[in-house]
C-alpha cells in the first residue's frame, strides 16, 4: 500500500448561492485546488454528495463536473454516505492512490440545498435516517438529534445551555474565515434565547442548510514533492458504520460507528487523541460535538460538557476544535462539509489558517459522520 | 497493486418485488454471495445504486444494508455513476482489495424501481442526464436515446428493423435464466408490431424498469484460493467518462467514454477485442447495444448490425452478448445492472451457465454504461 498526500485545496464560500449550480460549484473548487499546486491534470474526481438525485434531480456528478471543468473522458464517480459523503469520497479516494492505480486525483464535496422550500430539504434530509421505519413516521432529522440530546441531558444530569459553549466557540473561530456563513460572535444570551426547533435542540444548535463545494488534490509520494512544498501525509483512514436506526442500538450515546472509525485511523497513524492538534469536529448540531469528542476518546463518556467548559476547545486550549467555524459557523452543505473540514485542517497543518491558527500545528483529526452515527469517517492529517 | 479475484456470487431475481425493499434486497444478494464462497465475514461493501433517494426517501445505503445484512461496523458506502452505478461500485471495491487495505470486501447493486407510478420513474432516469440543458425541456431518457437511434439510421442507412437481431438474442438467452424477468421468445414480427415509446424507440427496443440486486465478494489472491475452487480474476478495470450532454459531442455515435474504457481494460489485461469470448453489454435500448459493439472495438462504426444479423452474437458465434438475457430480457434494474452482469459473466467462466452456457470460455468482457454514455465501466474477467 502506497503513502498518500495531500498538495492542493480549493473551496468555495458557504452560503445561499442562487446563482450558482452543481456543476460551477464543483468546478470552482476544483480548478481552485489544481491551482493551489499548480497542476493542470487529474486521473479520477471522487465527488462526495448527498442529495443532488432529490434536490437538483441531477445524479451522475462525477461526469457532470469533469465536464464541465474541463477533464473530458477522466474516471469520475459519486460517492453517497449520508452527510459523511465528502470524507468518504475522500476514502474512496485515498484508496485508488494508495493502490497505485492512480497518482493525482481529486476529493470533492459538493451540495446544493437552497434551490427548494425549505421542508423538501427537510425531507431530502430524513433520507439519512431509516425511510421504513423512522423517516415514514414523520420524524425528521433534527428530531432524532433531539432524542439524543434529551438522553444525554437526562443520562448525565447537565444543563441544556451548557451546549452553548460549542456554539460560541464555532462562531468565533469562523470570524476570520472569509469562506464561512455566519462570522458573527454568538453570545450565551443569545444562545438562552434562541428559538426551538425540536426541544431541547434550539436554533443555535443547529448548523445550517447551506451550498458549497471543497476539494482536495490527493496523489502519491513522489507527486507530492514535486506539486508542493507543504504536502500533507495522511497519517490515518478509517470509514465505520453502525445500526441505521436508532432504535436497534444498544447505546444510543455510545455511537460505535464514531469509536471505530477514530480508534482505526488513530491505530493506523501510529498516535493516541492525546497526540492531537486540532479536531475538526462534524458539529452539524452541539449534541453531535459532545459526542464525537467522547466516542473518539478524547473524553469519557459524559464528560464532552466539561472538558469544553474548561476552555480545551478553544484555540489556545488543550484540544482546539472547529478551528475555522466548524459545520455550524462555516455551514454544512452535507455532503461537501467532510471535506470542507480536510480544507480546514490542511490550512492549519500548513500554517494558513489566519487569526485563529493554532500554534505549532503537525497533527490534525477530521470526522465527518451520516445519519444518527451510522457512519463515520475519520482521517488523521501529518505534516 | 495486488491482485484482485472475484470468489463469490449472488442475485435475487429481477422483477417487480412489491413484497421486498432495498434492504431485503440487498440482503439476499450480499448473503448469497457470502454462502457462494461458503465464507461469513466481509470488511467492506460498496453498494452501487442511483435511484434510493428519489424513488425510496432512502439514502445511506452502505450503512442499511451492512446493518440489515447482520454486518454492523464494516466500512460501507453507496456509489453513484448513473446507470453504471454497478460497475462503478465493482470499482471502487478492486481499488479496495488492489491497495492492500482490505482482503475481503462486497461489491453489490441494488435498485427498487417499482414502488413509484412510471411517470415518477421515468422522471428520476433523466436525472443521468443534464438536468440544467437537457431534462429540464422535458426530454426523458429514452427520447435522448431515441435522437442516437435515428441518426444512427439516418448515418449508415440501415432499417429499423434490422435492430431486431440484439432483442430476438436477448430474449432467447434469458429462456434458461431462472433470474430473468423476460424469459418468452420474442420474434420478428412481434419487434415488428411493438408499440413506439420514442420514434424509432419502440418497447421491445427497451429495458424494463425492475427491482433486484446482486453482488460479488472480491479479494486477494491468497484469500481467493481458500475461498473458491473456481476463482475468477479482474484482469482488467476502467471507468472512464465523456460530456453528459448529448450536444456538446463531437461525434454523437464514437461513444468515447466506452472507447477509453474498453481501450484502457483490454490494455490492462493484455489482450485483444478479438481474444474474448463473450461480451455482457449494456443492452439498455438496441442502440446502445450496437454502439457499444463498436466503440469497444469488436467492429468498425456502422458495422454492429451486419455483424450480430450474421450470427456472432449468439451462444455459438464468434461473440456471444447478453448470454443470460441482458439487460433487455434479465431487466435493468439500474444501479444493480453493471453487478448483475458481472455475475452472469462469472457463471460462464465456471461453466454454470446451463443451455446458454459458451464453449471453452476463458476470458469475458462487462461493460456498464451510464448516462447518454456519459461513464462507462469496462471489466475484463478471466479464468
Amino acid at each position: 500500500m502506497r503513502e498518500v498526500y495531500i498538495a492542493g485545496i480549493g473551496q468555495t464560500p458557504v452560503g445561499e448561492h442562487w446563482d450558482l449550480s452543481l456543476r460551477d460549484l464543483g468546478a470552482q473548487a476544483l480548478n481552485a485546488a489544481l491551482a493551489d499546486c499548480k497542476t493542470e491534470t487529474l486521473q479520477a474526481l471522487f465527488v462526495g454528495n448527498m442529495l443532488s438525485g432529490a434536490l437538483c434531480s441531477q445524479e451522475n456528478l462525477g461526469a457532470l463536473i469533469a465536464d464541465f471543468a474541463g477533464f473530458i473522458g477522466i474516471e469520475a464517480l459519486k460517492v453517497e454516505a449520508a452527510c459523511a459523503s465528502g470524507a468518504a469520497a475522500l476514502r474512496a479516494a485515498y484508496l485508488a492512490v494508495a493502490s497505485g492505480v492512480h497518482d493525482v486525483v481529486v476529493a470533492m464535496g459538493v451540495e446544493k440545498m437552497s434551490d427548494l422550500p425549505i421542508e423538501d430539504t427537510t425531507a431530502a434530509l430524513a433520507s439519512a435516517a431509516d425511510a421504513d421505519y423512522e423517516a415514514a413516521h414523520g420524524v425528521t432529522f433534527t428530531a432524532l438529534n433531539a432524542l439524543l440530546m434529551r438522553l444525554y441531558i437526562d443520562r448525565y444530569n447537565v444543563k441544556k445551555d451548557d451546549f452553548a459553549v460549542f456554539v460560541v466557540n464555532a462562531h468565533k473561530h469562523a470570524k476570520g474565515n472569509p469562506n464561512a456563513m455566519f462570522r458573527h460572535p454568538v453570545t450565551l444570551e443569545d444562545y438562552a434565547n434562541s428559538p426551538m426547533v425540536a426541544e431541547p435542540i434550539c436554533i443555535l444548535d443547529s448548523s445550517p442548510v447551506a451550498d458549497g463545494a471543497a476539494a482536495v488534490v490527493l496523489c502519491s509520494a513522489e507527486k507530492a514533492r514535486s506539486l508542493s512544498s507543504q504536502p500533507v501525509k495522511i497519517l490515518g483512514s478509517s470509514l465505520a458504520t453502525d445500526t441505521i436506526g436508532l432504535a436497534t442500538r444498544r447505546e444510543p450515546l455510545s455511537c460505535e460507528a464514531i469509536r471505530l472509525s477514530a480508534q482505526n485511523a488513530l491505530k493506523q497513524a501510529g498516535v493516541k487523541p492525546g497526540d492531537i492538534d486540532l479536531v475538526e469536529l462534524h458539529d452539524a448540531f452541539s449534541i453531535v460535538a459532545a459526542l464525537s469528542l467522547e466516542a473518539s476518546g478524547f473524553v469519557k463518556e459524559g464528560h464532552a460538557l466539561p472538558f469544553a467548559l474548561e476552555g480545551n476547545i478553544g484555540i489556545e486550549g488543550a484540544l482546539p476544535c472547529s478551528t475555522l467555524g466548524g459545520l455550524k459557523a462555516r455551514g454544512h452543505p452535507v455532503g461537501a462539509s467532510g471535506v470542507y473540514q480536510v480544507v480546514e485542517a490542511v490550512k492549519q497543518l500548513r500554517g494558513q489558517a489566519g487569526e485563529t491558527q493554532v500554534k505549532n500545528c503537525r497533527l490534525a483529526m477530521t470526522q465527518n459522520v451520516g445519519g444518527l452515527a451510522s457512519v463515520a469517517v475519520t482521517h488523521i492529517l501529518g505534516i
